[in-house]
């Protein structure tokens, strides 16, 4: 028999044994945008291996792939009862700009409440409540529910090979849901889960111009400079009411509905919230939305980086031969990624001038998804989230993309539960990365409560149906 | 008595010992954008003094500036006769992009006729040749005017520290004119004089969004994208008849009479030859001009540079908290270098929207500069250069800019005369940069003339007037 309370107990007892747990993972600068980590990729891989041995795992193994490693282990010792699959990430992102950093982004620091370090948000300190919520239940009583789990190593460059990894492990990895705890809350005191994301479609686009860098005061006022056709074209694909202006780029967005909108009316999310969050002079976007209904049910194009000629300390004088900018789209259901990729080229073909050349390389690219908020599984999370937290659980439509979501509805046909903990001002993807401890000790809680709960859900007692219209929206989490 | 025959014949005697030494010189990677590179700026300062005691000097001396320190020499020993100012500058551009070059840009590496390295057309190639002329003279019955020579290590950085040093030695540096090598003849068999240079203005313009770096999915659609917002701003610098828009840039453009323009119609490079030099797919500039009147006589505007957000290898789906890029004007008579720093704040004053903040920082600056044609010491150039090429030399309006030639006018009221000896196509500022060698050989034969004959004129006897409207342009040369 579980015994809940003594296993909630032990891990308000062993607070800090896990942070020092999670200290060491965190260590390790799994970059997976940077060959040079790939080292480090494999040293992650191989503590969480060991981690999955250690909570209870009767199976773990490392799997190849043609990109980084997949960690998978399972415990698979509840007949009758649902069959988990937790999937997160080990990968991070990389940690430019460096100089903005208080404490090096790879030495884990504890000021206040919160721990500082890449990743510790997004999302190893996720991944690693959910192994301390199943540790603390093997140690008291047993895991009501079997499990499986599916550490990857490239979320954060697109996850290339995941979809295939999954096609070759169909029986390996089937289950009647996916816990995802890539994801995030409103607020220390406002416990929230995500049921839909946005997908994202992800290029680079170079300019040429000049067959080589030319001096600028021979050349100039003779020749279009690249960079400045580059920012032509950038400037070109958002008309005066901050509308995308890719051609067909709207044709199969979903339109916000009047209850919906007023729904997404009663998100505590206000337009004052958006800017304290984001630091802007003032917000923008498209016209006749609220932010709130900008990155919760519209979608966006934004430049993710460019770079051109000389951008070192001083005046160089040169008319660069290209320039290139990382352009992304986050998209909303029914916006099909292939398309989007056609409508660039199509805004290219139809805009570059004839006095450069260009191409367009796609990058990374992912699904939306729309989960369904009334299943069992649902419920039972909803559940243990209001008795940990004590209040009642928001459900937010958010604006980043968490692919794998998409990918297991297309490979697996079943649905994620979002159940992570990061908060809004975690700093994801920028300097100062950190983690809210007392959240995450509550998040470790509330996933103790949820696997406990989930033992008196017999498996196949779920409907997955594809997620309704109800939309709400706001806040943030930390997808990549 | 000068053995001009005998000096000839030396030069020609001597290249192989010569290309050796001038591969001595570009060994040093003096580059003066980067700090890092400040012990071989001192170690080219060194070469250079020691070379000018080598060749005569019976004064020299390194003599320190704020930033990078002066070189002089003098040789005083021709009572009566004129007294000739040598500029030149000893630093260099930037490498990058490095992986572009076929062998090291400080490893000098001669390949058919060229000499290929960092420096070698810009300008060290051409001080040496100079240098060279003076050391054949002097071993053959002397130098026939008094030299000074004034060598600095900071144009290629816009010559911060240049204008105040003239000013504090203003009698040490008196001259009748001023010898610049910093500049380029049009093809080998065709020699050409620039005597008339546009003005520079170069800036860094800086755009701030959010905060800090923000999630693009978690974001994206509520935030104005400041490289978004950068490129907006660039955008619209040009209008669609590729006439720049800053407010007041053409209220002060010196406009092209009829008969100038006729005149420039004669210059033999073509719109074939611009596109061929500069590798465009088509030329683009204003709308009614040619490109050797684009380049020539009119002013212009670039993006030297651009960066922000993610640049490196793979796909980080950041929301950039800013975004930068070096914007540069090539100015003409009378355009004011104050008052088009003025006219970019205004335009960022009308035209930055309130969803972003910025700043323009002034990097360099130099006026542009028209020169006498017909003064005596011009005219002795014209034979030096007619006597040893066969073929009288054209007279151009040079596109760059020579900041320091409106310096000599403006401090020691004295034109300068631009012999230098680099080709179009020497990829000055860019990878692959090079300096023809039979083309740099026949140059120390005409500074050899040049000087010899400049023993003919006693000092005085030149008019320096300003420039007359008779306006020729075309080809390229080095200038900063």
């Amino acid at each position: 028999m579980i015994d809940l309370d003594a296993a909630l107990e032990y891990v308000r007892a062993n607070r800090d044994a896990h942070l020092r747990q999670l200290i060491e993972l965190l260590r390790i600068p799994s970059v997976s945008t940077l060959p040079e980590h790939r080292p480090d990729i494999d040293a992650a891989a191989q503590w969480l291996a060991e981690e999955l041995n250690r909570v209870g795992m009767t199976r773990t193994t490392i799997m190849t792939t043609p990109g980084h490693p997949v960690v998978y282990g399972e415990r698979l010792d509840a007949p009758g009862k649902a069959t988990v699959l937790v999937y997160g990430h080990y990968d991070v992102q990389p940690v430019d700009p460096i100089d903005e950093w208080e404490s090096a982004p790879f030495e884990p620091t504890v000021r206040g409440d919160d721990l500082y370090a890449r990743g510790a948000s997004d999302m190893k300190g996720q991944l690693f409540a959910q192994l301390k919520a199943v540790e603390a239940l093997a140690a008291h009583g047993g895991v009501p529910v079997n499990l499986k789990f599916l550490f990857e190593g490239e979320e954060e460059v697109g996850s290339p090979h995941l979809a295939t990894f999954i096609g070759a492990n169909h029986a390996l990895l089937g289950c009647d849901f996916v816990i995802n705890c890539d994801s995030g809350i409103l607020r220390p005191d406002l416990p929230a889960i995500v049921y839909a994301l946005r997908g994202l479609a992800y290029f680079e686009v170079e300019v040429h111009g000049p067959a080589k860098d030319l001096h600028s005061g021979v050349f100039g006022g003779a020749v279009h400079n690249p960079v400045q056709a580059l920012c032509e074209l950038i400037a070109g694909m958002h008309d005066a009411e901050g509308r995308v202006t890719l051609p067909g780029f709207y044709d199969k967005v979903r339109p916000l509905a009047p209850d919906e909108r007023e729904a997404l009316g009663r998100f505590p999310t206000t337009e004052d919230d958006w800017q304290r969050l984001s630091g802007v002079p003032a917000l923008h976007g498209e016209s006749g939305y609220t932010s709130t209904e900008r990155v919760g049910a519209r979608p966006s194009l934004d430049v993710n980086g460019i770079i051109g000629g000389f951008t070192g300390e001083g005046a160089k004088t040169v008319l660069p031969a290209k320039a290139t900018a990382k352009v992304s789209m986050r998209l909303v259901p029914d916006q099909d990624e292939a398309e989007v990729c056609g409508q660039l080229r199509e805004y290219m073909t139809q805009h570059a001038p004839e006095t450069v050349t260009w191409q367009v390389r796609e990058m990374a690219h992912g699904p939306g998804a729309v989960m369904n908020r009334h299943s069992p599984y649902m419920r039972a999370a909803v559940k243990a989230l209001e008795q940990t937290f004590g209040v009642e659980p928001v459900f937010k439509r958010e604006g980043g993309s968490v692919p794998v979501v998409g990918l297991m509805q297309k490979k697996l046909g079943v649905d994620s539960i979002m159940l992570g903990f990061s908060l809004p001002d975690d700093g994801v993807h920028g300097p100062n990365e950190k983690q809210h401890l007392p959240t995450l000790f509550k998040g470790i809680e509330a996933h103790v409560r949820f696997l406990a709960a989930l033992g008196n859900i017999e498996s196949g007692d779920a409907d997955i149906e594809s997620g309704d219209a109800d939309i709400e929206s706001g806040g943030r989490n930390n997808p990549g």
